[in-house]
């Protein structure tokens, strides 16, 4: 697939670039993101355990090879549609954690088996391993696809709900022809914006030993895991003090938003990874003594969390506010007396980074005033 | 822009290929839609406005090209991106209902107004007719470029605030080299979704009398506005009454939505729209008792308005409950025994259908439980 980056490609390198973006822009500043890539990996080795972020959050096959570079393992996926970009761009090692259960995306799953680097899916049910079977045989592979039991701490999403379910599902993924059984996914996403550490981690504590009741379990059965992979940005200093967890799939940490901004992630107080990525938008404008409206707003934000903040460019104490799908307000604090005028740049932190992300199809990566590069979303869209 | 139309198009035409669809995919009943379409061009025609419908709603050229085909005489755009799009598929007749006001996209507009038939932009600021009239002249065009003074009917949001301002805005555009005053846009975003007929026919009717004293006040000027714009589905049997609109704007009504669905529109009781649009989504985990997991969350609905609404494919009386990104819940009724397998397939109503449609790529268009075609949404994206 070819890739239009959109018309701020004239802009790249231009001093004072940034500042004549058309917008609503997506910025990436490329310093922090890679800051943050490296402190995760840097935590991944003194903990002894690998790294394998989720691409859910950027679904940027250039920043999944930026985390590669860095040591991660390789890359997880919610979809099959980020999986298959990851591996048509020469990402190896995608971990599927989502089951894939209809016909057409599980033809589409062992398609992309046979030309993929180490492609593994979750599962929680049985049909689906028959019907993945099935396919596979169909397209008549050589290769064992594997297959992860995904478990259910707590979530109650997905996953099998208890140890006895996990060892039935892996002892029926381990005797199906074609596939074999690598590992145990074990999410707790419920979890991971729960803003005190220690109550966090008192209820991850509680689903870790469930979780390790089950792969006992699994072991006294001869199918011992060789992944044990969970946690997210929120319990990224949590689930390795359970010596049970062999990888991360933590994402939002590379961008953080305003909700994780407000979660204590680490015992240590200081916030160990730095907001990276910001919404651009244009005063529009100003006919309005209270406020000024920006040209970013419900398609522009996610509308799930808290409300986007303003960072730059806005009188200090200016609060934003939703005008519509695609205007914002900056609401001017009570006594100040600076104004914004019609063309003027102001920058928001973003509300929960994955579905803002979702919204753009480029990262406008910025240095300073300048823009650097516009890197694709290319595994952005549905289905 | 070359368009990719996803992984379904080998189920074009084949009986049965709706319910084999890749999930989460947009779907649009084209029967429906064409009443809908059918159904508000009548109705303008009955009431002697012109039809110029929001783009907005639907970001797809092939959909304006059916509006345009059944008698609209144009189209609205938010952005100078849908505009751009539109322009360049052959659409006529553009009014971007939104100022334009950065720079870089003043440029892309005065661009666009070389290569576009009767391109039209609102404006409420004079610095930014002094900006368009700028750029105009670099580009060196014999054309005028039509502007149309953006009133504000109460919304807040974009527009001159009352008749002195929008007076003195058109004089200006009407003294400016190279700019044209030919009209007055008055949109009414905050009325639109009351729920109530006669409620919201009050609080239009007082900002209608507003808007009449300020074209008088044009009119003294020898500034008489040749088009004067505005309206949605909620105002569209509202506006007309007050002999005053030479045009409607009105988008949803395509698709129609659970919150306007909630909308009496009409004096008569019947609702005039049928909904043309669902989500359908594949069952992906059934672990739980309680409910079932499908592959559609915030990531594949607008979260603004409503909670999305099963329709089909779902036991009676279930009930959809966000589950995150990539999931939903479809959460049982108490009673029932009707259980979903994984790999079945649910349908749902969106909730607010633009920033919905603005998650997705394509329509997938159905005719039965055949999927007919399939369109690109190819006006979606920032900037």
């Amino acid at each position: 697939m070819q890739h239009h980056l959109g018309p701020n490609v004239p802009l790249i390198g231009i001093e004072g670039g940034r500042a004549k973006l058309s917008t609503p822009a997506l910025t990436l500043d490329l310093a922090s993101a890679q800051k943050n890539i490296q402190a995760m990996m840097g935590h991944c080795q003194r903990t002894n355990q690998s790294l394998r972020p989720h691409a859910k959050s950027h679904k940027a096959s250039a920043i999944a090879q930026r985390q590669v570079e860095a040591g991660a393992l390789g890359i997880c996926c919610a979809t099959i549609r980020e999986a298959e970009t990851m591996v048509d761009n020469g990402i190896p090692g995608v971990l599927i954690t989502s089951p894939i259960t209809s016909e057409a995306k599980i033809d589409r799953l062992v398609a992309l088996h046979q030309r993929a680097e180490n492609l593994m899916v979750v599962v929680d049910d049985s049909l689906t391993v028959a019907a993945i079977s099935t396919a596979h045989e169909k397209y008549g592979s050589h290769n064992q696809l594997a297959l992860l039991v995904d478990f259910d701490v707590g979530l109650q999403r997905t996953g099998a709900r208890d140890a006895h379910a996990a060892r039935k599902l892996a002892r029926c993924i381990s005797d199906t022809e074609g596939l074999s059984f690598i590992g145990v996914q074990a999410y707790a996403g419920h979890l991971q914006h729960i803003e005190d550490f220690d109550k966090r981690f008192k209820q991850m504590a509680g689903q870790a030993e469930r979780l390790r009741q089950a792969v006992s379990g699994l072991r006294t059965d001869g199918l011992a895991p060789k992944i044990i992979t969970g946690g997210g940005t929120g319990t990224y200093d949590i689930d390795h003090r359970f010596n049970l967890f062999t990888e991360l799939q933590a994402g939002s940490y590379l961008f953080t938003d305003i909700q994780y901004n407000a979660v204590q992630l680490s015992p240590k107080s200081t916030q160990p990874f730095e907001p990276s990525l910001l919404v651009q938008a244009s005063v529009v404008s100003t006919t309005h003594d209270s406020h000024a409206v920006i040209d970013a707003g419900l398609k522009s934000f996610a509308t799930d969390g808290p409300t986007p903040e303003l960072f730059d460019g806005a009188p200090s104490g200016a609060k934003y506010r939703f005008m519509g799908d695609e205007h914002g307000a900056v609401v001017y604090p009570a006594g100040v007396n600076e104004r914004l005028k019609v063309g003027d740049m102001v920058s928001c932190l973003v509300p929960h980074c994955d579905p803002t992300v979702n919204l753009y199809d480029h990262y406008h990566c910025i240095e300073g005033d300048r823009l650097i590069e516009i890197l694709p979303i290319d595994a952005r869209g549905n289905p």
